[in-house]
């Protein structure tokens, strides 16, 4: 369905010059009518309205265009973003598009999420030796081509990267400075096979709109700009949201542009996993079957008991992500983090129990109450300490410590909490 | 315990000019430490590396150090900057501080989280009317105090926003090129009472570095830059994550830096108010106890049977809440968000019970085995469905939507689920 006001929205925001607005319009309609729409614009205003699409949508309207048109259009991608388009796109027309292309390649043969993938090999690069005069000379000749002129790489002669200079410092100093004494000492470069984070950190953590990216012999290769570095701290922030949600991936494109089978088909593998998982549980319960059997009112209590030790150990284990991600902790401090989550697990399972016992005691009696009250503070101090060591443990062995996040350990402190919870059962009340 | 290690790699980092690598070190170590270390630097030093701190820090060592030292090491922050160190520290001691400052008070009448907040008023504008070479030159003459000259505010003489031109720009153009001409048009203003993930997103978006904040009027208050916009989306993301995993906020400060004490605290509040809305299915549970106590098999499942509900509501919950934050999805769409998170919930439930119901008539037969395929089916569609509303509508109703974020949802689930499951059990086995 085509929708009248938005196609208005887009058309205006292009005559304005707001192609990042256009592009956001233009996110929200169908694909043939994206593509339709880019048609008819003239080849200059396409190629801006395309370069602000996320990479999901330009390879969904290229497969609708014509493909001399799609090779012009890629072409105006700064080639970090032709990177990342080209993982979108089917295999078939990914190489269909390279045999056109220069440089992407390059890009491509970094591992994904790496700084190298991120990262855009059209940069200006200064000599140490310049003059902050020439230098700003140099940068009025050549920075069209670069992707970014605020953070300059300064370079050897023999490739090797000196440091790098911020425009502020060349156009505010004494056009006799000499560029090495005006480099930023603060900015270190990252390898391009590292982690995308750690350039994406140290932007952030920085004074740096970018960060120098090199070879294994410290050769300049490329920079990863701020706006990437927004983009993965978006990205990552994003996963590991997903992950704690029970996703293995966050939706890569707009929430009503994806299909209900594609949304079922997104959940499906880790619901299903987490369900065998949750088997574990029957089987508990079924070892127990007498014990339940003999006081019904124990089953009244699983779903609260397990559902606190599940939020307990979800809560530990979102802040042990977040400390690693931002890299508080290391996988080296288990031990020390074992003794504080489970503590803390303890203290906070002994406050649920002395605001719960009053009231159990009323509705169940006494020794029920005394049953419930010991399992709160052991599920609380156990799941705390599940939660942690996880995710911590997984990193360590170079498991993804998404897959030990919070619905696993959930479905891990269920099983585990069951048993703790009638092996109390059958020391208070047999 | 002084860590002699630590102590020495902040010293060689400021020795090196890298003060925002010597401000991490700073940070795993004590307070006291912090401060006895910033009292051996000279005045320069210590506000280079204090202004790298997180405000949570920067409060802690203040406390430390004696109140003159406090109010130089003050004064070298941005505004934006001493603004969020004062949110951090004491009302008495931010009082005193105060009476020595100028502007922070300014900043801190805007709403916390707004754009207001956020924002430098220590920007240079230009004139529409200038030229290239003038507004360089005026760059080079006022640029020392801004905190950014790579994006500048082109405002009118009665103060209010005409655009904002990039230095990359005005270092390019003809010297004899109007700033006017060479405004950006893609770049908006947003209003100082505005949200600032709604500043931080216009920065990722386009190509600005930094965006103008005006008043009700349009008249230029401040400017919010990209390493704002930076540590805006790093934070909306952790307390995103802190919510699906059931904190109400992430731990502001490092995780080794906070007690046991103020890790239970933190969680204590968020945990006991899930238990006290986990003990409706204890209700539920009681209301039919006589079931349970004849069919104790159906005991054997409730672990399995809520833990998938609450994990497809989990799902749904966090891609709402993440298309929420993006701006995919409007409060406005409910009924179609509606139909589709019901019709997937279906679907996934579909999958889950063709997949299990085998193995479940195997093990207790096919009465039992239909009583969890129909279940199944009933509570992922449910599930999904109240995973989507629930955050929509806190969002329509004003209500901050991580209130109904995945553990509360997942509580809600558990008991709606389990009365669900009775029903369609008393239909099938009575």
């Amino acid at each position: 369905v085509t929708q009248p006001k938005e196609l208005r929205e887009v058309q205006q925001h292009i005559s304005l010059g707001q192609f990042a607005q256009a592009a956001e319009e233009l996110s929200r309609l169908q694909a043939t009518d994206q593509s339709d729409l880019l048609e008819t614009l003239s080849e200059g205003q396409a190629a801006e309205v395309f370069r602000f699409l996320d990479p999901a949508y330009q390879a969904r309207v290229l497969e609708e265009l014509s493909p001399p048109r799609v090779l012009r259009l890629v072409e105006t991608l700064d080639p970090d973003d032709r990177a990342r388009l080209l993982e979108e796109i089917p295999a078939e027309v990914a190489r269909r598009l390279l045999s056109g292309l220069t440089l992407s390649a390059e890009l491509m043969g970094y591992p994904p999420e790496s700084a190298g993938r991120y990262m855009t090999p059209e940069f200006l690069a200064l000599a140490p030796g310049m003059t902050a005069g020439e230098a700003l000379a140099e940068i009025r000749r050549k920075g069209r081509t670069a992707e970014t002129i605020y953070t300059l790489p300064v370079v050897q002669p023999d490739g090797i990267v000196f440091g790098v200079v911020h425009l502020r410092e060349l156009v505010m100093a004494d056009p006799d400075r000499r560029v090495k004494d005006l480099v930023d000492p603060g900015i270190e470069a990252v390898l391009a096979t590292e982690d995308r984070e750690r350039a994406a950190r140290l932007i952030q953590t920085t004074d740096a709109l970018a960060v120098p990216v090199t070879d294994a012999r410290g050769r300049l290769v490329g920079l990863v700009t701020a706006d990437d570095a927004m983009d993965i701290l978006d990205e990552e922030g994003a996963e590991d949201l997903a992950r704690a949600g029970g996703a293995s991936e966050p939706l890569d494109r707009p929430y009503f542009s994806v299909s209900i089978l594609q949304l079922a088909r997104a959940r499906v593998v880790w619901l299903l996993a987490l369900a065998v998982a949750a088997t574990l549980t029957v089987n508990v319960l079924n070892v127990f079957e007498d014990t339940l059997a003999t006081v019904v009112t124990l089953a009244l209590f699983i779903p609260l008991l397990i559902g606190t030790g599940g939020n307990a150990g979800a809560q530990s284990a979102t802040t042990l992500v977040r400390a690693m991600s931002v890299g508080e902790v290391e996988s080296g401090d288990l031990s020390r983090i074992v003794l504080r989550e489970a503590a803390a697990g303890a203290l906070l399972g002994t406050m649920l129990a002395a605001v719960g016992f009053l009231p159990v005691w009323l509705f169940a009696g006494g020794r029920i109450a005394t049953v419930i009250a010991l399992t709160l503070i052991g599920i609380c101090a156990w799941a705390s300490l599940i939660g942690a060591v996880v995710p911590l443990t997984a990193r360590r062995l170079g498991i993804d410590p998404a897959v030990a996040s919070a619905p696993f350990i959930t479905t891990l402190i269920d099983a585990t909490g069951l048993i703790l919870y009638f092996l109390i059962a059958h020391a208070v009340l047999f």
